[in-house]
């Protein structure tokens, strides 16, 4: 079984999709519809490019298929988060990395625990995996809410925000370096499909829909600024709840059917482990990379911003070590999330 | 047995309570005086309020007991929040509800481990219900406390309180009712005692008492302003203290008798349920009830008051997946209350 | 099998480096090498009196071990806090205290992680001891966190320090005395190792040790100010790290020696019970001790300082309940505790 026709839908939806963006955005259509437009082709792009990077970790071997899918896996919110540091939306990036971390930790394991508990009642998970997981998202989670926690509540170092950022940046980011290979080694258990696609399919996916993502980015860059205005939405939100979804949460929608089909040991594993990596890889690495760029990401974020991610770490890790999910913890996560994003909404 | 002489006694120390109370109120004595016998009286109609409920449960079978111990359990608080909303006294009723979730997740909680600790060492408890509802009214706490912390730390925010509590409300109000079906089923563990008490008694003790809180409690409102003042007490003390535990906390020493029964599970269940009762049902009632009110109730708490909420149930988390208990444990969670009460001693 | 080869060779090290850091202070030496020199001896000090201090207790039964270990095992940190407050640095004290915690329950316990991982893999402990230790240090910490909160969050209760931090350490100072023989009875579990020394050896090495940290104490809190001053550290770094780490983690390297020969519970109890002994008397009472000063100690700390004391604590029970550690765990402790030094770095 090579591409099935499934696929080749997914395929063609998104191809129309990114038209569609791409028409909105040289036609110069009302900035909503373009950002609109936008948003769900990169939605749909970061499922495609997730897709392809797990068949290429299924043909590499597990050794390397981490190192692949952490590099190839972010590249939409890589994407996004390049063309919004050239524009100089550093408000943008800061919640949309936390975003995502949120997002996932509690907004895509609440669909998660709504959709395992509805159909199979209370799901009981007792994997040491998924709670080393959570575990290590907490932590990492509370070591990125440091620097805004010191630049809000201690004053000698609120002048000292990039040395703060950079040093944190680089403590998360030689964590990741360090404990890559004990997750290779460790991720047997969650053990890939074998590969379905051959490797010139996967290649072909993985290359145009990076390139797609590449585009489409620009152009939901480009419209952020003009749609949020219009729609009385702040650019926190913005990055936190639609750029979030948009890059991160729709290509979570694995972790979700994992949760259907009574896995819910893994489908926390796979769903915490991509906040994790966002936390540990996506994020270091853009501190860094904006040293390039004339406005220099920090990890200072808005203080709400980091309490927001301080409960939601929390919160995962209780959950998960709860050692049980219902549906209606699941709506809890939900509601949590709900009331977190309207706290955002209002701009300055 | 129907009415045993115990239940006997317990109406007649209720009556005269109210009886004192009530002729405190009419001879205009002192306020302080006046002030600590409507507090008696309403800590003894709350327990019989929720006696009579109980009651009224075990006879309507599990699946409507739960609406009914939700409706008419938290009758004395109810009562006491809106006169005192009626006067404007919205401090007072922020630091009650908070106060109600922690003194009972944290203060009847610590005395239930001390009563069952002193009596029968280290208790054990392992049920998922349990835990489950320490980790709902964890989330439930979490999503409480967001307003205030929006308010207190993100600016643009802080201009819409009402709005946001509005939107936290109607989501507490909403997982309430969603999760209410999974309660009243998984609640059969639980499973309560037969009625002992007639149709008939039942009802004339719950409406009797129901009656008596009403008048109680608008004496207790009257008092309160002038007794917190000649004691040298903040409005918030005497909510998050005074208010918390006459009008809960008392009522839940049937979870600290659980206890010293030797029936950990049972009693952590209903002790921290009661918590979660507060943040679900009653706090999203009266925001939404004081839209008729002069003064409207907002969940924008003192910041303090929110970062109590979410240390209490952090904390209660924590003992509760612990899965044991000590005297030693219970005596820390009380001697955590009592610091957290002093902070709220001294008026603005 | 008495005073072993190490023994004396520990005991030498510990003499020449008293020597020298007393030459440095007598001859005026530049203030950074007096302060390094008083450090390195502190450290070596506090592992000699923590080693003597074992060695009395395997003699007297664990009845009074207990006693005399809170008493007497925090002997150097207690002689550099009542030089730095008769020096009026008080938040050298503070910032001491606090990362005393966060040195043993993040840091040491980090370390541990590390040293048992790397060596065996990944660990469990399902020590209800362990536990039970790690709920009541974060109970504690919660508790020691409390009058900082009020002071940073709640204006009301802001020119109450003293009296809020009096009512605070009162509470801590009874929790100690009455969970002490709960204690006590439960750490057979734990049992020491045979006296290796004579009384006469134990005594002579206590004693000495104990007249040694006395005048080191002395010595490192004369050269604490020129030395941070020179180095461009503030005084809450130098408190939080350096003396925090001379006076208390290095003693702890016993714990991390546990968890390199695979005793992980053993090594979480002795590695958190120092934070808690920390927490529950040596802070109480020095803030009772500082009455006779002229300069207060209070309980308000820098507000960050508190913060990051309630993260270690949850963080701590975090890594303890989910009963399993690897070395990745442990250096992601480490790297928490780093990014929180770090923020410490800069002076007002």
């Amino acid at each position: 079984m090579d591409v099935t026709r499934r696929d080749v839908i997914e395929l063609c939806i998104a191809g129309a999709l990114v038209a569609a963006a791409g028409v909105a955005h040289f036609v110069d259509a009302t900035p909503v519809l373009a950002f609109a437009l936008a948003a769900l082709a990169i939605a749909l792009l970061a499922r495609l490019v997730g897709g392809a990077t797990d068949q290429l970790g299924s043909r590499v071997g597990s050794s390397i298929a981490g190192v692949i899918q952490s590099a190839l896996g972010n590249l939409p919110e890589l994407f996004i988060a390049l063309f919004a540091l050239r524009e100089g939306l550093t408000r943008v990036v800061q919640s949309a990395l936390v975003g995502s971390v949120i997002a996932n930790s509690v907004l895509v394991l609440g669909i998660a625990f709504v959709a395992g508990g509805v159909r199979h009642g209370t799901q009981t998970f007792d994997s040491p995996r998924a709670r080393m997981i959570a575990t290590l998202t907490t932590l990492a989670a509370a070591i990125l809410a440091v620097p805004t926690l010191a630049h809000a509540f201690h004053a000698p170092a609120a002048g000292h925000a990039k040395a703060l950022s950079l040093i944190c940046a680089g403590v998360l980011l030689a964590l990741f370096f360090l404990t890559l290979p004990g997750f290779l080694a460790g991720g047997e258990e969650a053990a890939p499909e074998p590969a379905r696609w051959t490797l010139a399919t996967t290649v072909a996916v993985l290359g145009s829909a990076g390139v797609g993502a590449a585009f489409v980015s620009d152009w939901f860059v480009t419209a952020l600024r003009p749609a949020t205005a219009t729609l009385g939405m702040s650019e926190a939100f913005a990055g936190l709840v639609v750029v979030a979804i948009a890059g991160n949460a729709v290509e979570n929608v694995v972790g979700v059917q994992l949760a259907a089909r009574n896995r819910p040991d893994f489908a926390i594993s796979v769903i915490v482990n991509s906040a994790l990596q966002i936390a540990l890889v996506l994020t270091p690495v853009l501190v860094f990379a904006s040293l390039f760029f004339a406005t220099n990401l920090t990890l200072v974020f808005p203080t709400l911003l980091a309490i927001s991610l301080l409960l939601a770490a929390g919160i995962t890790a209780l959950v998960v070590y709860d050692g049980e999910s219902t549906w209606e913890e699941g709506a809890i996560l939900i509601g949590f999330y709900a009331v977190v994003a309207a706290s955002f909404w209002w701009g300055a």
